[in-house]
């Protein structure tokens, strides 16, 4: 009765990915030995439930990592980018799902069902997890690339709310209060006097009867931050350093589940039929799509769902080198939490059991 | 003091766009003599104020149109099918708002500030204006393909529900004010079990915390009507037969104003700075684009006016003969009566004067 099983810390366990990964080490829940939980000092001493236990949330500190295997940091960036080297330098294995490491050449990142070997070659002791609106479109897209060569993503983004965090939600929720019931959204800036001026969240104008296109911060030459990093995390999963991407990032009010419309175009003539067979048996991919009979994926219905779902695939009337299609994928599952909770997984399976 | 003006008829006068072409008669009263209002039996007798009279709304038959010299069609796509050419057969000159004439030859289709002198060749004595999600394009899209040469369109458009007329928005605010409040959002189909599965009035799936990737009717290989709309009709009005266009059409929670995200491909490069020069002086675009300031488009700030907004310009960062760019326009003005108005008050010069 020795097994012994690695260890796990969960740094951020107290936020919005955090909540979404103790139902999954719940779900998963023979796959980890002692399960820390730890958060800011502001958390500390509370409470929360996972595999049925409640356990008590622990500041973050040095010591916290010591004899913990794998170190999973969901927290924001500057967090990751102070205490992952801190666990790693203890010896844990570090899956850190903020963007401090993404762009690091000497930090894989990772999608298991497109790249499982590069979680292999960590020479920090640190794996990435790509951002949630590049995780939303790279399963899919990836499994079309291994049989027609992708060349160029065209992608506009449909965004919800909880991409900003537990803010995010917060935002919407307080401005759909404020708008439910009322006739606003019909005369310029109603909403946003509805709302208040100031007080719009994480976001640059209302998000309630909006939508609001620009997502992270200034990147330059008009970009947002979020737009490029589609752009480079594509390429480095993909290897594929030449990929022609654009990328718009809008939110929408939509609370969980980022939605994306994709055209690509792919170096091979594209046969919809054969898309619509890769998708079908692609891992971690559901095929939806039977537009007239009302079967496309949306965030609504896919919310709190694994997979990433597929719609609407269809052969560009212009160009038979490229489809269209629209993807659903939770952005605190798949796009977050789950990937994170997948790439610790296939780590575990590295330490030896007794 | 005989100066007659052109009379005109408003038909659809009771609906979405038909109030806000009241208003417009309204603000712009000197360019028509008698207005007559008309709809469905079901209206008539009703009282609509117009130019500041209360009006009474007469039924839809054929001696309605004795005596009027423009007849405005503002009704589903069937009506101005069978009563279009019967306006126009008593000598009315029809513009029209629905799908009925916009693919027939011998109807113009027409954008004031991009093809006005197509409004001159009307052999049927109809003229057509565009579906609300081409009209919401194309006036920026066509001042930038005066200059560069437009080669090709890939858009996603974020649509409003009153581009499903009275009943998309009632739809919105009724299941609005089921989500407001709650935790909804966050299972997978709560919000759909909340709204009540047969109830999602014109569209495909609930449309409050979602958005639905299908607008209009199934055209077949996977597309909507809507979106063959769009491919057809920025082809016709640009005179480019053999323009690339694809189309992903999406409802977003949004009451008025519908966004696009627009990625366009020129024959020439496109110098950034002079594609701001350009949107900054077209007739009828405002130019709105300092997004690390926050100055961008978004429909709730946009709606209720008459241009078109463009925001978010930049270059494609693969492709230097390509755009990207964020634009609003508010459907049920420049996206229906304000172009029908435009398109009327052209013809309106063409009657004499005494
Ligand atoms: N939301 C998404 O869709 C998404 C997707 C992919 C990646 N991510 C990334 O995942 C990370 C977490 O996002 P989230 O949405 O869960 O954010 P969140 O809801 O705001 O939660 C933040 C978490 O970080 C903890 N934290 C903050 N400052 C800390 C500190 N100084 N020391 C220790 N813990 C600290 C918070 O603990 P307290 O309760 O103590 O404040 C909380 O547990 C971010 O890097 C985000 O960019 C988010
Ligand atoms: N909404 C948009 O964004 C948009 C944009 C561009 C073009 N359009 C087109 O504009 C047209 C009107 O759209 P809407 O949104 O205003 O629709 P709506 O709100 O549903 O209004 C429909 C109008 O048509 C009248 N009507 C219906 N059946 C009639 C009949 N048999 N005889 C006479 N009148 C009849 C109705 O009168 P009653 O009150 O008597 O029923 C009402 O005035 C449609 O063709 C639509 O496709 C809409």
């Amino acid at each position: 009765m020795t097994s012994r099983r690695p260890s796990l810390a969960v740094v951020g366990a107290t936020g919005a990915i955090g909540g979404v990964m103790l139902q999954i080490l719940s779900q998963h829940a023979d796959v980890w030995g002692e399960v820390r939980l730890i958060a800011s000092p502001r958390a500390a001493g509370r409470k929360l439930a996972v595999r049925g236990e409640e356990t008590e949330v622990l500041p973050l500190d040095e010591a916290v990592f010591d004899g913990v295997d794998v170190a999973l940091f969901l927290v924001p960036e500057d967090v990751s980018a102070r205490w992952g080297p801190v666990a790693a330098g203890r010896g844990a294995v570090v899956v850190d799902g903020s963007a401090a490491f993404r762009r690091d050449d000497d930090v894989p990142l990772v999608v298991p069902e497109v790249n499982p070997h590069a979680a292999r070659l960590r020479p920090r002791g640190i794996i990435a997890s790509p951002n949630c609106t590049t995780l939303s479109l790279i399963v899919a897209v990836g499994a079309l690339h291994a049989e027609f060569g992708l060349r160029e993503l065209i992608v506009s983004s449909y965004q919800a709310v909880s991409g900003a965090g537990r803010e995010g939600v917060a935002a919407l929720r307080e401005q759909l209060s404020l708008v439910a019931g009322t006739e606003l959204g019909t005369g310029p800036g109603d909403v946003r006097r509805a709302v208040g001026d100031g007080d719009t969240g994480p976001f640059a104008a209302p998000v309630a009867l909006n939508v609001v296109p620009w997502a992270g911060t200034d990147a330059g030459d008009g970009w947002s931050s979020e737009e490029l990093a589609i752009r480079d995390e594509c390429r480095k999963i993909l290897g594929l350093p030449g990929l022609k991407v654009s990328a718009t990032c809008v939110y929408v009010p939509v609370v969980a589940t980022h939605s994306m419309s994709v055209h690509a175009r792919f170096e091979n003539e594209v046969a919809v039929d054969r898309a619509h067979e890769i998708l079908a048996t692609a891992p971690g991919v559901v095929l939806f799509d039977s537009p007239a009979a009302g079967d496309f994926p949306t965030p609504s219905d896919v919310v709190g769902t694994d997979p990433t779902w597929v719609g609407r695939v269809r052969q560009s009337m212009d160009d038979p080198c490229a489809v269209e299609m629209f993807i659903c994928g939770d952005n605190l599952r798949k796009g977050a939490a789950l990937n994170v909770a997948q790439i610790a997984e296939s780590v575990a399976v590295e330490f030896p059991r007794d």
